[in-house]
């Protein structure tokens, strides 16, 4: 059998080395537009701060690791068309079309940058950022600047921010929305973690309309007022790239990303899609919405690995559980915040706690910050945490919790581990869950 | 109402402090013979390490902080008798003998130590090591002393010997099982553990028989050798406290704890017991066992103290999940043991792995050795896991995998969290699943 992917971040690679995990005859073709693969984008703002050394540490495996695995891996290599009654793929290399036959056709297409709306008039010290590429550009560029200005950017953009302000740069944030992150915090907890941390101006509410040059200097202008800047981050706008989804037949859902069932499957037969290219369905609205990490992305490939060794795992909606650093602090969140809540018409509740990571009395203790969002018979959908802290596994707890519709009362049933070096007898989830439980009955 | 509680350990006091904040009305009566309260044992060894610099550090409150809740707290009071059916409890307190009625009555009387097997020939410089006030008498005593002899004792004595070992004291722990630890860790674990910590003469399978004296030494024989320390800290086996359940009309199980349902209710009416004096059921076996952790008691504590406001929640089986310090490692176990499941002939498929806490290429990462134990169709009964992070809440996601039954499979369904800094992409709990399903396929 030959299994045929189209590209190779996290869900193409991820997929091709658990095939290979579950068996060695499977024939794995992976054709990926990039030269670079098998990298972390995640790391590029801890690569940008000097927390790590060089973008080259963020690369776990060059080709050769995939060829020694037995996976060919095509890199630069466009797929230009793909015939799904023939079961071919069409794809460029150094020039030459060329055509292959697959018997099981992946697509981890990934997504695409949106350029953005205001009109930018000369794109002289003002960059990307969300590949590999990016960083070493911008990386480059740093040297005699001064002055940054990010506009709207997701995760890697303020993360990054935070690390350049660390290493002294004048850095300013022009973030559109209400907050920072607002897919994943809530209004006061992203106000929590800008106010916990230095270094970074932010400015929420912010319309950029253009940005113009002036000299050496850019000029952003945004809510009739401008900024100054030696350089400047675009918003990293996305939108799943579906080009050979739809040239193969596959039925596109209203994200514009490729519709798949729980099998991740596509309606065309022999043909999957996995990864940023896809829709998937909300567990609290239990409506359709796009997944794009990479945590989703590798979850579907080892899934899809098992599917294609002849099992049938299903691909459960999903609560999008994400933690990451900003600045000195580690945000978590998982399911749904109370704004969107409330802008679907969902009657919840909610509460805040402030507490600790270890026993009080513990020294070199990290403050916690939850905020848990309920339905209003106590159902818990969402749940946000700040804290210096490793908060990545309470997260996980609760991402468990969301998936399961636990409410409140059965947390404080639920066995959690204690140790005043690590965690408080009363765990912080139970805390919380104890204070939703006096809000719900009041 | 009146609740009339007799014991002020983890069990007595969350259940006092819990009952007072979902109503103002009930009077709370709590009668306890020790004159330390509100402390935690766990964080004994921390002080004896210089950790925490005092032992009143770890006192979260004084009896006071109760009085200003309007919670009656009579410390160095016995509990002489109690009458179910007059529904009175009799205790000395200051040389006099009185009687109080109570609607409800609680026994949170948790356990005592048990006198070692083996003979001493003289307690000077021999100690216990299970309360606050056997560690302010440890304390006082080391000065002087060089040779320290720990026996068989559970996790306070283990984490005590690495913290007087990191001291500079020259410390041995004669453990009479095949390992440290021996109900949360298989052999392999218990072993790495020891091997991965330094400074602790570790002697397993060593059965004492006797401790004399000479001159200023005490002589430890066991195994048909001697061993002589300064300083003897004896082993801390304890019994669940039920003579006051006995009195009232209790059931008492086979482990010698008083019986309860899953409301936290005794067989006798108005008449409840929580924490260590009480027998619970193993989510695993689905047989009794006994479950002495801080943890359980805080959980039937806030329970029961929901359930006395009139709600109806259960305390469910047990998977005894723990987490705790030895040396400069995290140790931390849920569910069943491979060689407890050898035990009781369940037939059981392991895992090991070594792995990361964070992306491989972070900086400052910690190893994380994992194990876990699957029933042959692949539900997860156990996992243990070590590690310089923290591996709390990691275990806390065991916790719930193991009380739902999931199967190895559905792990790798889960959705987790993920950024570079706190844990890798695919999570070390997808690793050891995926690492099982090979072993179970196979």
């Amino acid at each position: 059998m030959r299994v045929v992917i189209v590209g190779a971040g996290a869900a193409g690679l991820t997929l091709a080395s658990n095939i290979r995990n579950n068996d060695e005859e499977t024939e794995i073709v992976i054709f990926t537009k990039s030269e670079d693969i098998a990298y972390s984008p995640c790391a590029i703002p801890l690569v940008l701060g000097g927390c790590i050394d060089s973008f080259e540490d963020i690369i776990m495996h060059d080709s050769k690791h995939y060829l020694d695995k037995d996976i060919q891996i095509h890199l630069s290599t466009s797929v230009t068309g793909v015939d799904s009654s023939k079961k071919t793929v069409t794809f460029e290399k150094d020039g030459c079309t060329q055509t292959i036959i697959y018997d099981k056709l992946v697509l981890a297409t990934g997504s695409e940058i949106v350029a953005p709306e205001f009109e930018v008039d000369d794109m002289d010290n003002v960059f990307s950022l969300t590949n590999i590429n990016d960083g070493r550009i911008i990386q480059e560029s740093l040297e005699g600047k001064k002055e940054i200005v990010f506009i709207s950017n997701m995760s890697i953009g303020i993360e990054s921010a935070y690390e350049l302000a660390r290493k002294g740069y004048d850095v300013t944030f022009l973030e559109q929305s209400f907050g920072i992150l607002p897919l994943f915090l809530d209004g006061e907890m992203a106000g929590k973690l800008v106010e916990l941390n230095e270094g970074v101006n932010f400015e929420i509410n912010s319309n950029v309309t253009s940005i113009s040059t002036n000299g050496s200097k850019k000029e952003i202008h945004y809510n009739d007022k401008i900024i100054t800047a030696d350089m400047v981050i675009l918003p990293s706008n996305k939108v799943p790239s579906i080009f050979l989804a739809r040239e193969a037949g596959c039925e596109i859902g209203d994200f514009g990303a490729v519709k798949i069932n729980e099998f991740l499957e596509t309606n065309v037969e022999d043909v999957y899609a996995i990864g940023d290219c896809v829709e998937v369905t909300s567990h609290v609205t239990g409506t359709p919405t796009v997944s794009p990490a990479g945590t989703t992305a590798v979850r579907q490939a080892i899934i899809l690995s098992n599917n294609l060794a002849g099992n049938k795992l299903t691909f459960d909606p999903v609560v999008n559980t994400v933690v990451s650093k900003v600045g000195d602090y580690n945000y978590a969140s998982s399911g749904i915040t109370e704004a969107f809540a409330n802008m679907i018409g969902l009657p919840v509740v909610s509460a805040c706690i402030e507490t600790c990571q270890k026993a009080r009395y513990y020294p070199e203790n990290n403050k916690l910050y939850v905020k848990m969002i309920c339905k209003e018979d106590g159902t818990i959908v969402g749940c946000q945490m700040l804290s210096k802290g490793d908060i990545s596994s309470r997260i996980d707890a609760l991402s468990f919790i969301i998936t399961d519709n636990m409410k409140c009362e059965e947390i404080i049933q639920k066995e959690f581990s204690y140790t005043p070096s690590l965690v408080m007898v009363v765990n912080p989830i139970v805390q919380i869950s104890l204070e939703m439980m006096k809000k719900i009955k009041s």
